[in-house]
């Protein structure tokens, strides 16, 4: 038996015979440090006093009113709110560990706390790209496209708002994009943090599609937006609405200052996670005296400029610094946090996947709860790639792949197996490999391991080119989850009634 | 002042400020585990009992003999060696944990040991590609080329034989092999183990060029080898004398089974590990038993059979697994070693780019001392890559970066920058960027950042072939080290002389 007609032989049974379940993850390594446990108090403690004797501006006059009741100083000329320490302390105090998500699908319910291991596909993106179409504005299709994508790899866990559907106006997008992720999916769901009509209404789609009592939706979490302060220290009027509205509602915020290290934070990794830590304190007090107990999630998105270009950086050291010193600080306030890799590239090149490797590792090494932009994220975010979609898939398994534990039973060590074959032999037909070859390995999604001559024979297609074929067959292949139907027919009149009347529109910042 | 205006400001400054150090690295995070400590103990112990029970095939009737002086069994028709555990044990007593490894400039000089980081090029390749010249056979030219392009990175800290110079007849080939090393760089040689002659006189090589004592020579380590066991349990004659002849010498035999999962070893990672772990014992054993104190490495390329082609994988969870499970047993025995990265890829795509990145990080995970094959390995070692190699330079540098703790005194915490900008404002300007800005970030040397719309207009150049312009450049601007002309003419008389009496023919396996 040759090497390669092994591999043949073998190659439909495994297919088959491997169903390896990335649902639920968890991190595989221990949690690493860039600083030491004194430099984190020192951050966590001047993000405290930035709080306490500089302040935030919060240009939403219900969040300074918030704040104001829970005893921080509100100049009502300026909008600055200083926060004592006594306040962030009280919400670091009552922001839960660990809560559990949900969604259409009990069986991908994650649970949110130190230790899970969730990924997001690239998220926000105006525009999307792909190797037959060529790069285009965001559209409905696209972000349906994406959503079924998303929903055929278990991998990642969560939907996010991928592209901007902008062929669709303004105040009906809400609609279309709750809709696209109940009918074409069953992960845990997204909702836009723009403005208070739009988040209700949302949240009352979820309840309608889902079937939930008003009392089911407030008892557990079933949406999420992420709230990115305006660095430095300001938060606007929709954030600030979307963190109130989420905490009363008992939804997640995921908060996520962008901390550009030498632009609108501190040249210094230290000096720009002082800037995040206390921006990201000053939201989670606000959702916390909103709702003590509101589900938040730290976070951050840390990273460096460009010094030749002044573009925003990924995957850089410093990226990944900023990365490992957030996982640190939310380990030292004891919360769950969101990290995010992603790519500045222009193309589906190395330096593409260089870049989210990068990214994705300092997440691993920072623990991160949930990484977003894990796939598909090109351009800094301004394109969703297709093909860099698929290739960013294959990391993600190739992590997932790490979670469980190794066998390590006496059998595993193949002491038979071993013995029995004899030196200068091989193991392709011992009953040790025969029994376990088909589930042994991970089967990879677009690498192709031929040898070069056999590659080029079959058109040297490169692993951007494989990847269309491959996101096109799992288009051609998806069919919706068994809850689809059912969701759609609970918010068909919903959704035609407000659209008759208008929707609604978005709060500007 | 702008984002794009601060950034072309700082760029040429920025290049003359940034000098970092990435000649000496030690590995930033903490090793980790893909196995219990009771079952390293437990693979450790069954490979003892391989070499107790079963044996290895030794084909060299010297190293028998040495091994059966020290007390091994040795069945003289079948050249099976068993060998006992107390033998191995006082070999890995004397196996050094700590050695340095020299060069011709002492900057270069390397502690090998564990928590030391080392990486070293692609090795072995019998072809080279390009994008200028396309994929050929291996030329002395192409090596001479790629240990300029080594020589020009600090972040590469060993030559290797990184392509084989075809055109140079082998008898000759060490001559041709050692010369390009000592003529167009300085940093740690490698010398092949292709029978006694061939090491001898390279080894006196290497005496005469740098003007060494005997003494000199024999009192440090100036060459290192690799060692490959013939899996399973087999070593063959240039091995065999490989260990024995570097042993004498007190020069390096880096021990790397290339352990297969499925194929040449059990199909299970626990599994593979015993035989990787027998065969490396045993090498090490004979190199003790040589010259109790010879410089050893412990070392493993192991991986799994790809399901679909039947070729060995790289960069998959099987390969990372292996990886950590090695720098486990490493750490279990005490004594530093030697992983190594690459790519399966025919091209210079993400795919390339992700397996090499998975490589790296599993021996970040696994402390390897020295990582193999960590730029320009593409086809699993069958080519050499010149735009890989730049592209995968990039990766060795931003882990490179990882490596100085990062600033943590009350300044680089940046109070007076963060009271000093207001909310909305930026950072471009403060004190604390301006005086920091030229030298906080890496400086990406392949990775583009610009916008969508620059890059296109420029082009729209993806990595692979802008690493085409970087390393012309790199060999348009390299000049030699000052040591290259007197270590040239040092060997010049040897080389022509041996040359005239016929070389030294390689020994077969």
């Amino acid at each position: 038996m040759d090497r390669r007609r092994g591999g043949r032989k073998s190659r439909s049974v495994a297919a088959i015979a491997r169903q390896p379940d990335y649902r639920q993850l968890r991190h595989p390594f221990s949690q690493q440090s860039v600083f030491s446990d004194e430099t984190i108090a020192a951050i966590h403690d001047k993000a405290l006093r930035v709080l306490e004797e500089l302040g935030m501006k919060i240009l939403h006059s219900e969040a300074r009113e918030l704040l104001q009741s829970a005893g921080a100083l509100v100049d009502s000329d300026t909008h600055m709110v200083r926060i004592g320490r006594d306040i962030v302390q009280a919400a670091l105090t009552t922001a839960p560990k660990s809560f559990q998500m949900r969604g259409a699908n009990p069986a991908r319910y994650q649970q949110y706390e130190p230790g899970a291991m969730l990924f997001a596909a690239g998220a926000g993106c105006p525009n999307a790209t792909d190797l037959t179409r060529g790069r285009r504005p965001g559209s409905l299709r696209d972000l349906e496209e994406i959503t079924k994508l998303v929903q055929s790899f278990d991998v990642l866990h969560m939907f996010g708002p991928n592209v901007e559907p902008q062929d669709v106006p303004s105040n009906l997008r809400h609609y279309a994009t709750l809709k696209t992720q109940l009918a074409y999916g069953d992960k845990l769901m997204f909702v836009y943090a723009r403005g208070r009509a739009q988040a209700m209404e949302s949240f009352e789609l979820i309840r309608l599609a889902l079937d939930l009592s008003d009392a089911d939706f407030d008892s557990a979490v079933w949406a999420s937006t992420v709230i990115n302060t305006n660095s430095p220290r300001q938060i606007d009027i929709p954030m600030a609405e979307g963190i109130i509205d989420f905490a009363r509602a008992n939804q997640l915020s995921i908060i996520t200052p962008f901390c550009l290290a030498g632009a609108m934070a501190p040249v210094s990794i230290a000096g720009a996670l002082v800037l995040q830590h206390a921006e990201a304190l000053a939201a989670i007090t606000l959702a916390q005296v909103t709702r003590a107990g509101a589900p938040v999630s730290y976070g951050g998105f840390g990273s460096n400029v460009d010094m030749k270009s002044g573009s925003p950086a990924f995957g850089t050291p410093s990226h990944m610094q900023m990365t490992i010193g957030s996982g640190q600080l939310a380990r030292h306030i004891g919360l769950p946090w969101r990290s995010a890799a992603g790519s500045a590239s222009n193309a589906n090149d190395m330096q593409a996947a260089g870049e989210n490797h990068m990214g994705l590792w300092a997440a691993m090494m920072g623990h991160a709860t949930l990484t977003v932009h894990a796939a598909g994220w090109l351009e800094g975010g301004l394109t969703f790639g297709y093909e860099k979609f698929i290739n960013d898939v294959e990391a993600l398994q190739t992590l997932a792949e790490l979670c469980p534990q190794l066998p390590q039973d006496d059998d595993s060590l193949a002491w038979d197996a071993i013995s029995d074959v004899q030196p200068g032999g091989h193991f392709f037909d011992t009953a040790h490999t025969m029994s376990r070859f088909s589930t042994a390995f991970y089967a990879p999604l677009v690498a192709d391991l031929r040898n070069h001559g056999t590659w080029e024979e079959s058109g040297a297609v490169h692993s951007a080119e494989r990847a269309t074929k491959i996101w096109q067959q799992r288009l051609a292949q998806y069919t919706p989850p068994p809850t689809a139907a059912d969701a759609c027919d609970r918010i068909a009149a919903y959704i035609e009634s407000h659209t008759k009347a208008g929707g609604a529109a978005p709060v500007g910042g």
